[in-house]
């Protein structure tokens, strides 16, 4: 668990406030692991090992082990399990329900005691309003990250409605943004939309910023900084696909390294930038 | 799976428009089921069994399923495999992603090969738009289900925002309801407020309406009829711990059963008011 203060930290130490997306797919990771009896858990493993002094944050995507059932289910656990302790561990679930099913929900990734999974955050989305936020943060410490704006296309279906003179991304934060303080409350925000960080920082100063389409969905690193970074970094850079599949040989974890370096890189020059480290 | 047709000649044939739901808690249940290797599954066996004649779908909530790891998933499954051909079996998981990772939550509910499980329809939430929800619809005679109106004190968050002189629940159905027939799309609505059923059927005159907040939750059959109400039906109405939490004893199957007869009841006088029956 890391609390806002320790994340904060991590990110001047590692000098990166890269967050490494987990999405493994058993038809794109290499040969050589479909010998072990968890080849996903293997595979997280190297990943892991391979990127964990260049990056803040690890962010399994829920779905990539759902698909597999039950054995999908043991990576997932055996990976929440072996995730470093001075990284946030954030489960991208993306859930959102009535209050006495989101209880079962943060039971079952924030208490191992049943499920055997103890993330730090979760993705929420907001439709359903306040009761499918504020059961996670009864978990002292936890985060959670609410959708806001998306990089998908469907993002201009609903997001982009107009609501009180401004976009519905902007009312989820400002409403959203009144059940906790930026200690305990991030936000989804797709980089491929540059230009609406500044929109976004106006009703969400302090909190830390998830952003996930770095890299594989195209966005630019440089005018997500321009626009999001505050004084504490404020930011949380994603990449999947772009470091765990950028070899699928059994160099695999060489070739991630080599580009979770280049991000790590590049972060540090806008962190020194930004006069933050 | 159930065609709309098929799930009408269903309504007609049980004169019932009864979804149980299965949100099984460990807490809860009767304590001689304990001493079995899967209580759950136990539970929800007896509680299918003394109700199927009753009503046309069932609905297990993913997250009370979750909360249990490994054991819980297990439930899920066995309970999957054990629902009747003849009802719609729904999996309320409201999940909404982009479109990579909305196939994988389609695998994981719609395709058994690894899963184990088949679902028919799956409760979905709307923020992110058409990516989020066509995945799904790839699946032939597939049910998506999304949210539109619910019945949480969090509805009044973002689902009345006001956009394009309605709410913002009336924007998700009017659009979504163009990327696919009322042979595929549902929408989750709040029995609380019957008064807006007749703002939904505007945009949404064929769709079926899942109607989850009758029961425990404290809606009105009555007026859910009055006002939701088609020439085909168009109805299913959940009722979850009010049927499955009728007893905790031994004989929590037969008061089940009892309580689903008390809703099949009224539900067939509503249907042979309407004419259908």
């Amino acid at each position: 668990m890391l609390s806002r203060e320790q994340l904060i930290a991590q990110i001047k130490q590692k000098r990166s406030f890269l967050c490494v997306g987990l999405d493994p797919d058993l038809d794109k990771i290499p040969e050589f692991l479909k010998g072990y009896p968890d080849p996903i858990f293997e595979f997280n493993k190297r990943i892991i090992d391979a990127t964990k002094d260049l990056c803040v944050a690890y962010k399994p995507n829920s779905a990539f082990y759902e698909a597999y059932g039950i054995k999908g289910l043991q990576s997932l656990i055996s990976t929440s399990k072996y995730l470093p302790a001075d990284t946030l561990n954030i489960i991208d679930a993306k859930r959102g329900d009535i209050g006495n099913t989101s209880d079962k929900y943060a039971k079952a990734f924030f208490d191992d005691s049943d499920s055997g999974m103890d993330f730090d955050a979760i993705t929420i989305t907001p439709y359903m309003g306040n009761d499918s936020v504020t059961p996670y943060l009864k978990y002292d410490g936890k985060w959670v990250i609410i959708l806001a704006l998306t990089s998908s296309v469907g993002s201009k279906d609903f997001q982009y409605s107009e609501v009180d003179g401004g976009f519905l991304y902007e009312t989820v934060i400002k409403k959203s943004n009144t059940w906790a303080g930026a200690d305990r409350i991030m936000y989804v925000v797709g980089a491929t939309k540059s230009t609406e960080f500044t929109n976004i920082r106006a009703h969400a100063p302090d909190n830390f910023l998830l952003v996930p389409g770095v890299g594989a969905q195209g966005g630019s690193l440089e005018d997500v900084c321009k626009y999001g970074m505050t004084k504490d970094c404020g930011l949380l850079v994603n990449s999947s696909r772009g470091i765990t599949y950028a070899a699928n040989g059994p160099d695999f974890a060489d070739a991630a390294r080599a580009e979770a370096l280049k991000l790590q890189q590049q972060m540090e020059q806008e962190l020194a930038l930004a006069g933050i480290i």
